[in-house]
């Protein structure tokens, strides 16, 4: 599956965005109004050059993501595009990869008949808990979540070619500028329906590095001068949202948050269905995405533990798709992290490990943080640690039943709870900007929850373990155990009842 | 000087622009911020291609306008053109071709040594009628008066240079949309330092002509629907004006009229010093521009009546730079246009019968709106009338001094004055649209103290000619006389209080 190192070895995560990002360029995104089934639609495209994958999705119709082998492809298909004839209606003139493929022989009737459809969602935590049930033991049910509800290949491209497709948007003035995807959409730990977070990356526009003569003549560019860069960020922001909202088709709710701490755009791309965040210039929470992809690289226990401590949470409301005082996904998974370096031995180094074997290619100060470690995997030794899912997610919950959090903060950076810095109940270091608390949104009665929601969780993994089903007995039918029950808000609420 | 018979012959509108714009589109706009001379300053500039032109001239310090002989010279310039650097401030990093020359060397003293500067507005009024009185004749004064007054050739290059500057900002969403410049800027009649009104064409983007097929698979783009073209316009100017605010070196002041008749944005340019308004669309608004322009190309008459009885009407504040209840310049053009329909024989042909000299190619028809005229000149056969055109000045203050305005309407369609269809003070058709009243927004006090204005001016006038110099008598420090004393408030206002 999509980033998973089956499919694309050990890369790290800058050559895999570089090549998804070619990709995506090569891509267009095509809503299927039209009758045509796969083969028809495949030899429609063909003639404009050679493909080299395509799928089709449900989203507000059938659309499909087709990949030409070279851009030749992309080009020839829009010099043949034509700009829709309306009646009542008039159009902006927005010409983009967005594509509507119609038909006049069939009078658009019947658009579905034999596509093939990718899902882009996870499955109703229903057919989850039942498809859990049936599995053998605990570990087999975890490793089943993680497979369910990891972003899919399909899944992934759709993402990139939505950033491909707002990057045309945004170079329009900025012609060297990238829009890359960040967050749980690459840093490996994302499900399926996560929203997307993107950062305009501003830094690369050239004319920064023409050499200045030492005396004499020379010319500059006049710009338009502000007294911040986070003004620059209001600024190019505030554009780029005001042409989404005008004229980029399939943008809807477009919303600038622009007095956020980190300026941002809110919209959903309906086209893909992606609920989309882009921020500007961020680029410290992609070192932030590409350190919580390394950790999830390096042991298949990492992604596996944190999918399910990730899909438990949700299912009991610890987090929420709201912002509030809830741990959010991020704290969440930094909580993982630590406590995979707190194991003996660890099963993942520490920040402070991962920078000390650094080469100086990966030296990476941003705005005076120090966001250096090590990008080559190879150099990672790890140690001989044999630990089942199944005990460190019991572990887990046993490890923060029992976590001093009113003196204590947690440090990926040591790998080792530190004194409390502050007075928030939960205290997570941010791993790059150290002086900031993750988690300071965090009350008290959410990390109580929290707390609680450990204890009991432990408590019935423990009571499960009896019920496990026997070798070969699993079937239809089974009531749910083991993990399942753990999902199951009914289930905890009343074990908690039975317990007091 | 700009945009007259001497220096571009008889050329249409539309070939003027075109050229105008090609020229444009070779140019850059250099604030000389350096202590560079014009031999420096073009030493440096011809390493990068063959400089056609250039001119300085001043608003808020030097600047230079710089026609390279092709675009590879702009190419070639903005390839070595840096980025400041700034220390306290950000920028935003919008590439144009609006540039600074720095100088390292000098400090970026003494600034302006040795530039000899373009004037970009009119000379203030009273040196203005200091400069008349020292005329031999009235119709001296009017030539002198005109000449004065009228945009120069620079001054059109940089009209032009900053259309096609805006037009880059533009392009980047619609890439084949132009930027024209429309009304006074254009159409002969107007002043240095008047308004830069533009509009920009979107009728130009190409793929509405992609030819569909009869049946099968055909692909469309997908694009934002919205329930009138209006909305388009007020789309594409909010998004522009956005862009402009806050990307556009040297825009300021923008703001949006986006709920006008016809939407538009309002800004000014600080380099260039114009007040900008840009609509979108506005394609009956150049038609009303050729049609201007092409009556002031028939004799030379019509534009001296014009500019002088323009002048006249502005130092008397029958007209204003701010919207209200005046009379406009373009009403007040058209008033003019129809007097010298009437004359016997009429000097200018009307409006009907330029439309049935029309060939084919000059057929249009826009928003239902018959907008055909002649374009070629040669065809319009001029009727011989030699009146001076101080005899036409006076005849026109003695032809509105007694208008039966309460009754007719100005026409130039037919050249005649036609009942009223509606109570409005002042009805002038407008030539295109013909069920609108180009000066509705009249009220009946701006019409009684025009046509009051009109008596004065044409008893003024007549008691002024027995004061005319005698030939040679011409000569440093002469009162006012002639067409000075039209143009004195002071004077008019005491002459009214000597009839009374
Ligand atoms: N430093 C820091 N980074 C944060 C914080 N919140 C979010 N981020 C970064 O921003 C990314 C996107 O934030 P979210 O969309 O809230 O989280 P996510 O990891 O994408 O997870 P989802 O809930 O699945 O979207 C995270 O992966 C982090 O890299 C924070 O409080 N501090
Ligand atoms: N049909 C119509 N066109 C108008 C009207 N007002 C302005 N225009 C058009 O818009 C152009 C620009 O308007 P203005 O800037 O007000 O007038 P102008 O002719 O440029 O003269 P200045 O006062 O020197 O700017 C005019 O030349 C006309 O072509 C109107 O009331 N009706
Ligand atoms: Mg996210
Ligand atoms: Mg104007």
């Amino acid at each position: 599956n999509a980033l998973s190192e089956e499919t694309n070895g050990r890369k790290c995560l800058h050559t895999l965005l570089v090549e998804r990002q070619e990709q995506a360029e090569r891509s267009v995104l095509i809503s299927c109004q039209s009758g045509a089934t796969g083969k028809k639609f495949l030899k429609f495209l063909s003639k404009h050059g050679d493909i080299k994958k395509y799928f089709f999705y449900e989203s507000y119709g059938f659309n499909a993501v087709v990949e030409f082998a070279s851009r030749d492809g992309v080009a020839s298909l829009l010099e043949t595009t034509t700009i829709p004839t309306v009646n009542h209606e008039s159009l902006v003139p927005f010409k983009s990869r967005l594509l509507s493929l119609r038909n006049l022989s069939s009078g658009d009737s019947n658009p579905s008949s034999g596509l093939q459809c990718q899902p882009q969602s996870t499955v109703p935590i229903n057919e989850l808990i039942q498809k859990l049930s049936q599995e053998e033991s605990i570990d087999q049910q975890i490793i089943s979540l993680t497979e369910e509800y990891q972003i899919t290949d399909e899944n992934s491209r759709l993402r990139f070619l939505v950033c491909s497709l707002l990057k045309d948007v945004a170079a329009a003035y900025f012609p060297e500028c990238t829009i890359k995807p960040f967050g749980s959409s690459v840093n490996g730990f994302g499900k399926l329906g996560c929203d997307l977070d993107m950062f305009l990356d501003l830094d690369s526009i050239s004319g920064w590095n023409v050499k200045m003569p030492k005396s004499g003549l020379f010319m500059e560019y006049r710009m338009k001068r502000t007294n911040s860069e986070r003004a620059v960020t209001q600024s190019v922001l505030s554009v780029i949202g005001e042409c989404l909202d005008h004229f980029g088709p399939g943008c809807v709710g477009v919303q600038k948050i622009l007095n956020a701490r980190c300026p941002l755009l809110r919209f959903v791309h309906q086209p893909s269905g992606f609920q989309c965040d882009l921020t500007a210039n961020n680029r410290v929470a992609m070192k932030s995405t590409e350190l919580l992809y390394l950790y999830g690289e390096l042991d298949p226990r990492v992604r596996r533990l944190v999918f399910t401590v990730r899909c438990w949470a949700r299912a009991h409301g610890i987090t929420s798709s709201i912002p509030g005082a809830w741990i959010s996904n991020f704290s969440l998974t930094v909580m993982v992290l630590f406590f995979l370096q707190k194991r003996n031995p660890p099963i993942i180094p520490t920040l402070d490990h991962l920078r000390e074997l650094a080469g100086p290619a990966d030296k990476s100060v941003i705005e005076g943080n120090d966001c250096t470690f090590v990008s080559d995997f190879t150099k990672i030794q790890l140690r001989r640690n044999t630990e089942s899912v199944e005990l460190l997610l019991n572990e887990f919950f046993e490890f923060y039943a029992t976590f001093p959090f009113s003196r204590m903060s947690v440090n990926i950076r040591k790998g080792k709870e530190q004194n409390k810095p502050e007075v928030a109940p939960l205290h997570i270091q941010n791993p790059f900007e150290t002086a900031l608390n993750v988690s300071k949104n965090v009350n008290a009665t959410q990390l109580e929850r929290f707390v609680a929601l450990c204890q009991e969780s432990s408590w019935l993994l423990q009571q499960n373990e009896a019920n496990a089903p026997k070798r070969g007995e699993a079937g239809g039918g089974r009531t749910p155990w083991g993990l399942s029950t753990l999902l199951l808000p009914s289930q905890v609420a009343s074990i908690k009842s039975r317990k007091r």
